[in-house]
């Protein structure tokens, strides 16, 4: 099923400009989605909306012609690359065919997002192309909004996840402490070795991973740390995995926090606390409200409860010093932001919420779920315990 | 061990320019090279002679000051965001915060890579920044040249790609030809299995993955094909792995081509003449050398033989199609690159040499050694045995 561009074309109808452009590999999901091909190397790419082209490499030609959905697919070698190179060098050759190619689709003006790379739009503009930044990233805004196939791509990666996440709860919850120090067959447990365990069983449910988190005491406080060495008894473990099914290329989320052992007042406080800021924003979350709002829920109930974060005094370093959440799709970060300045959530929509408290003295803990939003509530993709010991 | 950036600071000096500036994810490698952090979220930074500075977000602010190598790690908060942003919004905010950053660290004008996103270019020229495009790629230069810390974490990355090989040989090789299709435990051995256990491999000796190529068949024939289905007897497969040593962050690369069977007598030929092309290549390499006379060399004993390649004939698709090689670090495929107008190599440099013939007729052959070259000829990184059959 193609994806509705209806939104694109009237954006392009409103600017007066002929096609959005693409210059990249296939890290950019706007590519991805919009011309249904991505390759390793970066390639130039165009959608109007009578006709999508792709000019391919010689190495990726044939694959894009069987597996895009570009109406046109041209590569080098049809604008006479060698010859300009000869007579221009290969950085000037590579300009003009693509100002050649965007002539052929009829676009003498393009829209492109924010991180288009600066030379080819200083390129294309010398070369008479009207290069117009879109900075509100109009792509971004319409892959947010999710048909039940991409939910469905969600879903699918998040039964992975779940696969995951049990295995690494069975590892920590079922360790042995010897000297306040977890083993696991006589060795102590290390947060590399499950992360390893975690990406085993990811990939042997088609998942890719980009990295995983398995964290624990004061590694756990600084929220983008993955941890390393030996876990400790008594203290709380960030597990945050975040795979890509290889098939969909689409991604999920989920973050637990275990802990081995005698949980302390403080961090069953942090724990109690943070799942009642989980469901504060759960109940908020409908379509037609911001992600300001539903991240207004939670930090109300961390401030109720003394606890800083960002939104309240912005120069804190512990606390709740993070964003409740983001939308997830072909990118594991994407719309809508569920933060200071969020807008509408939609039907569709397909987000994280994922409070959590962070000070090295105590560690960290942070419980994180997948969700589609819904024209009344929302339905939890995620179907996992959420329990600290 | 801090990389050597005097030739970045002869680039700007020779340039008149202040500083060279970056706006990315950890994905960008010269930024990840060039202020020794990287993180999932876009940062901005700045590489001057006197100082190198980094403005992180709130929630990579902490990490960024103790992994980092920057001399000044600034976040938003030391910028006034919030009143900006109320004033302006938060992209103008931000563009308002990196041009208060640069004047911080004495930054007028800036070189960029082309890769840099042109909605910040043209937001700091909005500012009154000199931003210059630096079209050859400077940092990416200096990164091909390789330092003996470089050259050993390539090393214990291709250390891992052979245990990797290994284990898709065994598979291939050890595998039941049944009705033509190879079957491992009774079950038809598909590429998809192979992927994964070549990727469980990789991550139990400390590796990530991009991708891995197991494609037998016509589906060989295309050389960014990853393969898919049962593979089947009496034909080539091929397979090319490319994993990323999680801790050192550096690649390796390695292609071998397996068959399980009887081989043809134009498989066999088309195995033979590439392993030839291969030490033809080989025996070419030295620092002083061009990448293209390397290429050059392949391309002459493919001619020889009357095989057709996209330097002889660019509207091929069968045959030798694509380079013979590329630079192998951060990034698995960065420079030098090993064909047509290819530059003078460097000791130091990390390099594949990959001949390959394709067509869905046929299949396809690849072999790829990664070396490393030398004054006076090059050092080979890769034990890996070369042998079809």
């Amino acid at each position: 099923m193609d994806p509705d561009f209806s939104r694109l074309d009237e954006f392009l109808d409103e600017r007066g400009l002929d096609g959005y452009a693409f210059h990249d590999d296939d890290s950019n999901s706007d590519l991805l989605y919009t011309t249904g091909f991505g390759a390793p190397d970066p390639f130039f790419a165009v959608y109007t909306p009578e006709a999508t082209g792709i000019l391919a490499s010689s190495l990726e030609y044939g694959r894009a012609k069987r597996e895009s959905r570009a109406d046109a697919v041209k590569r080098l070698s049809d604008y006479d690359f060698q010859a300009k190179r000869a007579e221009h060098g290969p950085e000037a050759a590579q300009q003009l065919v693509r100002a050649e190619f965007l002539a052929d689709l009829g676009c003498e003006s393009v829209a492109v997002g924010s991180s288009f790379p600066v030379g080819t739009a200083d390129g294309l503009r010398d070369e008479g192309v009207a290069v117009t930044v879109d900075a509100d990233n109009v792509v971004m805004d319409i892959r947010a909004t999710k048909t039940d196939e991409e939910i469905e791509h969600v879903r699918t990666a998040q039964r992975a996840n779940e696969a995951a996440m049990a295995r690494a709860e069975e590892l920590i919850r079922g360790a042995e402490p010897v000297d306040g120090v977890l083993h696991h067959d006589g060795e102590p447990l290390t947060s590399e070795f499950v992360q390893q365990e975690i990406e085993i069983e990811l990939l042997r449910h088609g998942c890719a991973l980009d990295d995983t988190i398995v964290a624990g005491g004061a590694q756990a406080a600084d929220p983008h740390d993955r941890g390393s060495g030996p876990l400790a008894a008594d203290e709380m473990v960030i597990v945050d995995i975040f795979p890509r099914d290889k098939a969909s290329k689409y991604h999920a989320d989920m973050t637990r926090t275990f802990l081995n052992g005698e949980a302390s007042e403080t961090q069953r406080e942090w724990y109690d606390v943070t799942e009642k800021a989980l469901h504060a924003a759960l109940d908020v979350v409908e379509a037609g409200v911001t992600g300001e709002e539903v991240n207004q829920a939670v930090v109300d109930v961390y401030d109720d409860h003394g606890f800083p974060t960002i939104f309240t005094d912005p120069e804190t370093e512990t606390g709740f010093i993070h964003s409740t959440g983001h939308g997830v799709g072909l990118d594991v970060h994407e719309m809508p932001s569920i933060s200071h300045g969020g807008d509408e959530l939609r039907a569709g929509h397909v987000i994280t919420i994922e409070p959590g408290l962070y000070d090295p003295d105590v560690g960290g803990v942070r419980i994180e779920d997948i969700i589609v939003v819904t024209e009344d509530g929302y339905e939890n993709l995620t179907d996992y315990e959420i329990s600290l010991v």
